[in-house]
């Protein structure tokens, strides 16, 4: 176990917890090959239940079986790995104690005709599961927010008693939000800061583009240039808790390795925490996949 | 008591359920003429329910009583009967013991005036009647899925916890859909993942057409040839965890014995568990009945 | 106590119920003049929440007071006395363990602008008032049907745990239905199969029409004639179980003493196990109505 | 402690309540300058809340200390007082044990948008601050009748259980309901009788008009003449189970103390128990209110 | 510590709470360089989700760490400091005994598409973050206030028997309300009511303006002269039972120093007790901060 003096000061930031919960934020950031250098990559599999299983897996069809991402995280050493619930039943005794899993405990789905995600696990499946952690999107923004803060709330709270992490998605979307203000730099600081604000102790968000959204927030981001991709995610970072929350981003749909090696590079060099990273990887052959993590990984190490 | 390597294999799969639930599952895997073989034929009667008693049972008077489908799923050596609280509570001392039952546990009718179903019955029901399983019916696609999800999630830990089984019937419905996108394969197979991933240890959907009806989904299926019924029974197994959960397929309206036959084919052929088949049995004669469920229960041991 | 053989073979259909329950049911079975015999008449009084206390009370004004209901109920040798909270609480001590009561614990009134109930009273409350059963309304055809079915799942599920019975009043009402369909015979064998298949011991239902509502069902009704009300009571008692579930049959407004006693002959030739029968006492006279309820009990022992 | 054989026989109408509930009414009935004669004059000072501090005690500046209504009630000999939680909070402690207190448990606002009232104190409220009562608010009319006859159901049970008092406020208000409609005499009848039916042990009303609303409920009350207030008063008594429950009425809006002292000598010769006046009181000076309050325990005592 | 008389006799205001909520309203008002005056300064650092992270923290960066704020707040020897669940996580240990704190419980933000709030944080939490208060805005004329008003009485309650004390913020805000209206007299005064009413130890409302809103209310507030913010002041004083309840003031968006000096003497001179003052102090430097605070703090001592 790699327990750095990097992962010491990470958890030094979550004083209010209880030893149970700084232990499994610890498993994670010391799991893996990047473990102990405060940086993380995380493999998320929910899109079976976001896009169907056909348009998440035919393209690559041993990715049909849960157990092939549990053993391509474990390959990798990534740090952890999330999925909704019965995507980890499949494979939570076979792959006990090999990686740290977490719960994706709300979940949407193509078909929805409403903003918003139905709770489809509690942390009572995530502790018998051996999970180290929750995870719960929000939608800011949608009509439905403050309902899911309140879910979050008790189940955070629920996790937090048990001795559990709690990742938050904070996902802007719906209401008085453009298309392109989803992705805003305002709109994605806002969400981060929510979702620290609401007691995360993982943030994750989208990379934000250099577009602001909100009227009233125009003179807080005049003077300064935001075309740095990584100034952006210095930005995101600064407004959870000026870094005492660790904040990872995901990459959004399948795209060219570059594109996904700069935004590694992007989010190391804004002091983000590290990828969530799930389409670009199972959408893509094995070996391809494994290929792609072992840079990702040396970027964050700092190798290149 | 017939268990067998066959049965075994599936067991296995459920990895993360408790002695009580895998011992449930064994119970309908292993019980009647099917019992060992990792194939099944349920025998359901909600449709009293959702037709009407008249449209349901008038064709066939002596299906009035309960007593009735008892007695039907026992001569015929099914692997279990399923039915809602009433109708298995005014059999479940009279037949206990012979036929592992499964309490269906929410039911629409034919005057709702909203895409949904009533909760009617609870795993204490299901506990108190000698159930093996509870099941729960979801409309992927209406207004309230995120509710019904929420509902079995409830329902399904409660029933897990007290080594029940948990059979998840998945009928898209409503909402964006069209009227031939409840039956597309895209959205069955869909459903049918979706089911899995609440954690469903038993699988039903409807067999699926070879209709897609999500364009972002075309392209996942261009190239392979869909006209053949097995491999698309094929393909929504294949969504059901590359085969890691039993999946069992409804036929619909009452039909020709020879469409019946050939539709077990086609799910036998494609890897499909099994049938539940309600109106093709109770509207023909108990003679009849017994006579197509024998010879649908040598096609399932591939003896014709 | 008139515990004979038919009161025996009724219980007999209880199967699944506790000894409580089945003593209860019992209770109600072997009190009065119609003990033993099967068959049942019992008072309801909640007119004065469905149409107010002057519409109800004021042609007969002794029936202000609740003690008069319970008095008649006794003095007539029915079967049970059926009321809300309010009024049972106002009698439950002076007539104790002199008529077995049923607690109404959910209720309408004149004003309302939904097609709905609230829920009055509780198990716990008929448990401290003495009762035998609780009764509840249901609406099959409104828009809340899924949610009171919901409601008395709930309250039947802890009354049966409790000893008690429960008798479900169905009275289809509003959405797609018309308002000749709301007495149709198609509609009402339809809303007592419900209340059966809901788990009731007990199933209220008004004589139905020979009306046919639903377009679905006109087939199953063809060839028959229904223009025999005897036949129609027959076919809603097929429809509750093909009788293993009692169902009494309510008359509705107030009329001729003639029109109440042919349905009377008719409820029982058809097989019904009884009447509800409440404005047509307490509207008339006390001895009137007790003139009259004798009449009714002889019809149903036969002896008229 | 005036306990006399009209408060016991008042008591004996509350035949199904525990112990606790009996001293309770007890409490109210034997307390004060009525204390024994089976009728009560209760002070309510909620006008904060429904009407806003400025409307309420502008006219008389001490009264906007809650200290000012306890000492009020106190002085005047009345039977209790009542109030919401905060107005209770701050003089429970210095007044404990001088007069039986009512806590107003839901209250509304001149600023609500719709016709319904918050929960604002519960029974535990009720027993920490030495209450003998709760009382809740109705709408009969509304929209939300049935939720809020759901909530007193409730807190009814709960307070039943804890031994004391339920007070219903029942204010016709809403839905079909014309303006005149609301103090209809039929409406006012049928309002109070709902109460009785909920489970009230004090039921308070408007005094009614002789305006007629519902078309149904005219034959009931023709050929009688409706045009004396202390029969309109008796008729509202006798749909209170012909006077097995206590009912008082409220005044109204302050007025001159002549058209109070006459609705004092028509409730009482109407066989009403008693007057719940607030703004009657303090809107005046302490003075002219003691006067005034002396005039109406004469007239209730029978003494002019 | 500074136990004087005058915080003796504001306890004593108090006189249905317990010792543990008594203590901890002893702790706010006895602390910092106010203990024992009677009046008090608060910290309130909220508005990163009310207004987004950058809007509030940019012109201050160091404010975007949550340690900034206690430290700001103890330094200035402030009575309180206020903040959601995340920001009190994010320091509760390090300054944990070192000045009290208020838990905000709920919350709203810029993207609200209704006028409410989210339940983020609760009883619980503030007991593990070692609070001295729980903080509620409730939005008196909005659509939501019935439910708003029952989540506190909830919370409040819980609070109460947990020895913690309640702040409410009033805010009215939206349904029949004119802009001009939230801030109106009549309108702040009734809120300020509302919440003494509901139970609140300590009110927090904006300064009102002269603007009466209710047409009903105009006779009330005839006749004086309300230009005087000192007169405002003390009408809001006398609206929470005349002085029983502590009531403080916020000043709104951030504004030249002067006029922040002003409102402080107008609350001092009309008897309120104090200033709840967020972006005038953590969006300007730290030193400006400290310098308007020392000067806030003599005003309120009467030393300037």
């Amino acid at each position: 176990m790699t327990f750095t003096p990097a992962v010491k000061a990470i958890l030094d930031n979550y004083e209010s917890d209880n030893p149970g919960t700084k232990a499994n934020i610890a498993r994670i950031l010391t799991h893996g090959r990047l473990g102990g250098t405060g940086k993380m990559i995380i493999l998320p599999v929910d899109q079976g239940f976001e896009h169907g299983p056909a348009r998440s897996f035919s393209v690559n069809a041993p990715a049909y079986d849960p157990h092939y991402h549990y053993q391509l995280a474990i390959d990798a050493g990534l740090n952890a790995y999330a999925a909704p619930l019965g995507a980890l039943e499949a494979g939570a005794s076979t792959f006990a104690g090999q990686i740290p899993t977490i719960l994706k405990v709300n979940s949407s789905n193509s078909w929805a005709t409403s903003i918003d995600q139905a709770v489809t696990g509690t942390v009572d499946d995530a502790l018998r599961l051996g999970c180290s952690a929750i995870g719960f999107t929000i939608y800011p923004g949608s009509d439905g927010i403050f309902e899911m803060m309140e879910e979050i709330r008790e189940m955070s709270a629920e996790a937090k008693a048990a001795g559990l992490a709690t990742v938050i998605w904070s996902y802007p979307r719906g209401g008085k939000l453009s298309k392109d203000g989803e992705l805003a730099l305002d709109v994605g600081a806002y969400a981060a800061h929510m979702a620290a604000l609401l007691g995360a102790h993982i943030i994750k968000v989208k990379l934000p583009s250099n577009h602001i959204e909100q009227k009233d927030a125009q003179k807080s981001y005049e003077g300064s240039d935001w075309s740095a991709q990584a100034d952006r995610v210095r930005h995101v970072v600064q407004s959870c808790f000026n870094g005492r929350r660790l904040v990872v981003f995901s990459g959004g749909a399948a795209k060219g390795t570059d594109a996904v090696y700069q935004d590694a590079r992007d989010i190391r060099d804004g002091g983000g925490n590290g990828s969530i990273i799930g389409r670009n990887t199972f959408q893509r052959s094995r070996d391809d996949a494994l290929a792609m993590l072992d840079r990702l990984v040396r970027i964050y190490k700092g190798e290149e």
